[in-house]
């Protein structure tokens, strides 16, 4: 059969399609979870999502979780969930890039708020 | 701070810890969804799941998910959704790593069964 016209995800490809920082893209949706890619460079904020797991993979450089009782430190190639209600704050030295998988409308900074909110933007 | 002991995933050295081809290994559980690692070579069974997508991630080698009007073929790197109620048949012709997310309990042969069904196993 024919390779059919479908909505393959090449990760690489999409990762080269962005270049802002800390702005989640939305690459494919699986019920009522997101896989989203985003790229991340100094430090986050203190946050945590109070009805929901969130799932962290890292796809190129390097991406330190912090949580209030120790770091989580993610090469590319690990993967790492933060429990609900967890605090934690993410911090990447150099540009890292991350999958993150969750329910659709988890909002990045969980219950903090603040500047850096911002709604995973749905990229095909 | 000092790092944590926590259950990082480190993808390469989970799938060096098993080889048995077509058995699902959870590696992490994010709410009631997990992630499983698979070895896949040769092809499987038609089958569906009539109540959720199943998101399938390609690690190494080279998937072909048969569906009944074409063929996705998927690359390290490259991840396809496949809709719920959608027969889909996984071919591959060389030894294929992926990752899979889905929720919870869901099998692997769907609706078709046989020989081939085995529940996922939880690997630590």
């Amino acid at each position: 059969m024919s390779k059919k016209s479908v909505p393959v995800v090449n990760i690489a490809d999409r990762l080269a399609g962005f270049s802002e920082l800390w702005s989640q893209k939305t690459v494919a949706v699986l019920n009522d979870y997101e896989v989203k890619l985003a790229k991340l460079r100094g430090e986050f904020v203190w946050h945590s999502h109070e009805d929901t797991d969130e799932l962290f993979l890292v796809l190129s450089g390097r991406l330190t979780i912090q949580l209030r009782d120790g770091d989580v430190v993610l090469a590319p190639g690990e993967l790492f969930v933060v429990p609900r209600g967890v605090e934690h704050c993410p911090l990447a030295d150099e540009e890292t890039a991350i999958l993150l998988f969750e329910p659709a409308g988890t909002m990045n900074t969980g219950d903090a708020g603040g500047p850096l909110t911002k709604a995973a933007e749905l990229v095909s």
